[in-house]
C-alpha cells in the first residue's frame, strides 16, 4: 500500500454558520489538489464544531455550586468545569487536575472534549459536534470523498496524546482479517484493525497543532465504502472493558 | 506536511541469524526504493524477533500446573500459557480468553506479545525482541535511517488494534507542543504528541496482516534526529496512570 497524507494549507478561520465543505474545498484547491475517487479528508473536530456553532463564551456561563467546588480542589476555572459535566454522561476518573470523561456520545476523554486551543477569540471554548457522525455524512455528501473527523485523545498505559476518528462517513471503522489466513497459511484469529483511528493518528500528525492547517487529504488507503460505518462502532461498551 | 508510506514487498522469508538489515535494504531496493535523508523504516516485531532467535516451538514446553490450570480455564493451549507466564512480568486482567500482561519491558498486552500469526511452521509462536529499543538501534546504524519496529495492540475503550512502537531508533517518541503558540497566539498547555505511535499505526494499516509485507518506508515526516530516543519512554508507569 502507498498511503499519502497532505495537509491542507489556507483553510480560513471557520465560523458559526460559514459553509464549510465550500471552505474546504477551496483550500484543497488552492493547495494544488483536487478530490480523485478513494480519497479520504481528514478534519479536526475544532473547525467542524466552529461551523456548527458548538463554542461557547466562558464569560456567559454562570457555575453551579458543584461546579465551583470541583474547580477549586482541580485548579479549573469554574465556569470551564461547568461547561465540561454538562458534556458529560459519567465521570470517569478526576484526580489532580485530570478530569476525564464519558461524553454523551460516549467518548472517554479528559475534560469531556472541552478545548481551549486553537479558538480565535481568548475565553471562548469549543464543544465536540453534537453528532459527529452526522457531520461526517453531510460533509461526505458535499464534497463526494470520504470522510473522518479527528480529535487528540490521551491513552491509557502510554504517554503522550493520539488522534482518534470522532465522527467517519463512507470510510469503514475497521479492517476485519479475522478469519484471513497469512501468508503461511494459517488462519488469523483476532486481527480487526480500527484502521479509522489508525488514519486519525497519522493524518494528526500531519496536520500538527501549531500550523493553521486543521484538514488533510489520505490518498492511497485501499477500501471498500462502507454504508452504515460509524465512528461510535469504535466505541467499546464499558461492560466489555477490563479497564473501566 | 506531506507524509507517505510504503509497505515493501519482497521481504524474504526471515529465519534465525539471517542478516536482517541486508534482507530489508535489498528488500527495499527491489521495491524501486532507496534511502534518503529523513526517511524511517517500520519493522514489524515479527521479522525482528525472527531474525533474533526469539522463536519458540511450542513442541518443546512442558507447562507447569499453574499454566495448565490457567489454560484449562481459558481454553488455551497450556504450552502457550507457559510461554506467556515466561514473558510476563505481571497479568494485569484475565477474563473469558483474555490474557493481558505486562511484558518484562512494560508492555501492556495482550498474551504478553506471544503470537501464532505470520510463523512459518505450525506450532511455533513468537516472542517480543529481548530489547526492541537496542534491536532498533543496531538497525539504524546498519540503514543509515530512522527505525521504529512496531506491534499490534488492543486498547482499553476503543474496539480494535492498532499499532504502537515497542522499539525506536533517532525517531523522536514525542512531538512536543507544550509551551508553543497556536496561530491564535494562545500558549497550548498540555498536547504532546505520541508521534512514534502515531507514524506505527498508519505504517501498521499501510502493511497489512495477510499480504506478507512487513515493512514500510515513511517519508516526509518532519522530524530532528533525537540521540536518547526509545519506544520505553512512551510507557506510563502504573503508578502514573489512572487505569491501573
Amino acid at each position: 500500500m502507498n498511503l499519502q497524507i497532505v495537509s491542507i494549507q489556507n483553510v480560513p478561520e471557520i465560523r458559526p454558520g460559514m459553509n464549510l465543505s465550500e471552505c474546504l474545498r477551496g483550500a484543497v484547491r488552492s493547495s494544488g489538489w483536487s478530490f480523485q475517487p478513494g480519497d479520504i479528508l481528514a478534519v479536526t473536530q475544532k473547525v467542524i464544531s466552529k461551523a456548527e456553532g458548538r463554542i461557547v463564551n466562558l464569560g456567559d456561563v454562570v457555575p453551579s455550586a458543584y461546579s465551583v467546588s470541583i474547580a477549586r480542589r482541580m485548579s479549573k476555572d469554574p465556569r470551564l468545569v461547568e461547561i465540561i459535566l454538562r458534556e458529560s454522561r459519567r465521570i470517569v476518573r478526576m484526580r489532580g487536575e485530570v478530569l476525564i470523561c464519558e461524553t454523551h456520545h460516549g467518548f472517554i476523554c479528559a475534560n469531556a472534549g472541552v478545548d481551549e486551543s486553537n479558538v480565535e477569540h481568548a475565553g471562548w471554548v469549543t464543544l465536540l459536534p453534537k453528532d459527529p457522525d452526522r457531520s461526517a455524512r453531510a460533509l461526505a455528501r458535499e464534497l463526494g470523498c470520504g470522510v473522518i473527523i479527528t480529535d487528540t485523545f490521551g491513552r491509557v498505559w502510554r504517554d503522550g496524546l493520539v488522534d482518534a476518528a470522532i465522527g467517519i462517513a463512507r470510510v469503514p471503522a475497521f479492517l476485519d482479517f479475522r478469519g484471513k489466513t497469512d501468508p503461511y497459511g494459517h488462519r488469523l484469529r483476532v486481527t480487526l484493525l480500527a484502521a479509522a483511528d489508525a488514519l486519525s493518528a497519522a493524518a494528526g500528525l500531519a496536520m500538527g497543532k501549531t500550523a493553521g492547517t486543521p484538514a488533510a487529504v489520505i490518498r492511497g488507503f485501499e477500501w471498500e465504502e462502507a454504508q452504515d460505518t460509524s465512528a461510535a462502532s469504535l466505541l467499546r461498551p464499558a461492560e466489555r472493558d477490563l479497564f473501566l
